[in-house]
């Protein structure tokens, strides 16, 4: 009957670092080679997508997100290494919660 | 630099049955034996007050607050045993919890 829940991120200098939104973003645009269209398939606006990434850039040393230039089709997005490292991250965060809340769940006292 | 977040809630058949700003109030309410006096305490309405008291109260087999009438000055509200047991229980979450998320940012690869 109770089942316990909640989110979890990671935050850094500037508030959230990565987050669950940020993650799907940082996946779509892994998948989309652009912005544009990462935010589109999660319905939210460029503007707020390029937020998020330009605050993720600057909480990390090294930014998570790069605009390719020239070549054929003149560029795209993609994630560096450093992006595949917050998301392989967030992901294991994301999991060992996930874990934590079906324990708890199974050791609720109510 | 980084650190892990989070929030944690414990919810029943209809959305959250007890988180951080319930047990709040419900301490509030332990302390001042009336809804009126804990929400002020919390600067919180009387009516989110009353209504986050009535949800819990009906997601539980039996109420966590109770109207006591009669007596001298007339009644107040107090915690029930199952109050205090939802309160006992959500603090448990939550103390394993903060130390799950201290545990994840010390292990944190970032």
């Amino acid at each position: 009957m109770y089942a316990v829940k909640g989110s979890i991120w990671i935050e850094g200098n500037n508030g959230t670092f990565i987050g669950y939104g940020r993650a799907i973003l940082l996946e779509g645009i892994r998948k989309h080679g652009s912005i544009t269209e990462a935010a589109k398939s999660m319905k939210m606006s460029y503007r707020q997508a390029w937020q998020m990434v330009d605050n993720m850039n600057k909480q990390s040393k090294s930014p998570l997100v790069e605009k390719l230039t020239g070549g054929v089709g003149g560029g795209g997005t993609k994630l560096t290494k450093d992006g595949e490292k917050a998301l392989t991250c967030f992901w294991e965060l994301h999991n060992k919660f996930t874990k934590f809340n079906v324990v708890a769940t199974e050791k609720l006292k109510l």
